[in-house]
């Protein structure tokens, strides 16, 4: 049998729903909401005025209570026992944000290892063979396949494959495997 | 020019005397330090008896004063210009170490970005042309070229070339450059 395949897992964007918390914030400063076509590749701290908001990541628990992506969960523990399944997370900026994203991990992914959870800053460092991650700078500088999981702010990029959702990583998956096994037949 | 050599630099017993404080744990529990025979071959956690004081490294603070190698810091900031500098710690098993590293190496090691900083479980996800590692484990999952950073702990491990000190890093990378050059001309 073939060495399982390397997965690495971005978190905010792609489990966690960061940018939700983003727009509360936004929200909280100016009033309303900013509107779906503002966002259009644009991350929320990039709005006129909205600098500060990104400061937000600087506070201790930030990244404690976010939202799970829907369906990140299910698709994840499938993924976990058939792939070899790291979460590569951009860290090192934010000191608080380590202890509060293990937390996060720990309370919604308890089946993840914490031999697999990487924090970083730059993600060129690291290798495998697909990438799920919501930034094209970091699908850009890794050795595998990438694969672009949406967000308003990477809207416009079209260099990677995208995927919508977690039902699409799941069957993206599944068709890999068949694939694979149909190669080994 | 050719793109910078990556580093992977390993922290514990290789940036900071993290065993010197295991064995003052040692000493305090047991009313005597292990003697340099006790310890060769093995962490002092693994002496007879001494199994939870591996536990320190669950305890806040446990990284944020530990003693900084000889030589460590002007070794690697002659490093930092010349070569891609990462430091590569194992973190994950320690929800609060990973706080306590990020402000010891920004206490002894300010000139490091916080890019270049990494804290996985597992080391064999990342990639570079040499690590330097105090533990055998890390080096044979590496893709690069192993430099053992001498311990008692891996006094009999003999499979990689071992550096004693900082001065021997330094030297080493002086004819690694050496050659480099000689080729290029």
């Amino acid at each position: 049998m073939n060495k399982m395949p390397r997965i690495v897992v971005d978190m905010d964007g792609v489990l966690a729903d960061t940018y939700a918390k983003f727009i509360d914030r936004y929200e909280a400063s100016f009033g309303r909401r900013p509107t779906h076509e503002e966002l259009l590749g644009r991350k929320v701290y990039d709005l006129e005025g909205a600098a500060d908001i990104r400061n937000a990541m600087h506070e201790k628990g930030f990244f404690r209570d976010i939202a799970v992506i829907p369906g990140a969960v299910e698709v994840m523990r499938e993924l976990y026992d058939k792939y070899e399944v790291y979460i590569v997370s951009t860290a090192s900026e934010f000191k608080h944000s380590y202890r509060d994203k293990w937390e996060w991990l720990e309370e919604h992914f308890p089946f993840i290892n914490f031999q697999r959870i990487v924090f970083c800053g730059d993600k060129h460092i690291v290798h495998g063979d697909y990438m799920i991650d919501d930034k094209v700078g970091n699908l850009a500088g890794f050795n595998g396949t990438g694969l672009l999981f949406d967000a308003l702010d990477n809207h416009y990029d079209e260099e990677y494959h995208r995927v919508h959702d977690w039902a699409e990583v799941r069957a993206d998956f599944q068709s890999e495997r068949e694939q694979a096994r149909a190669m080994e037949a």
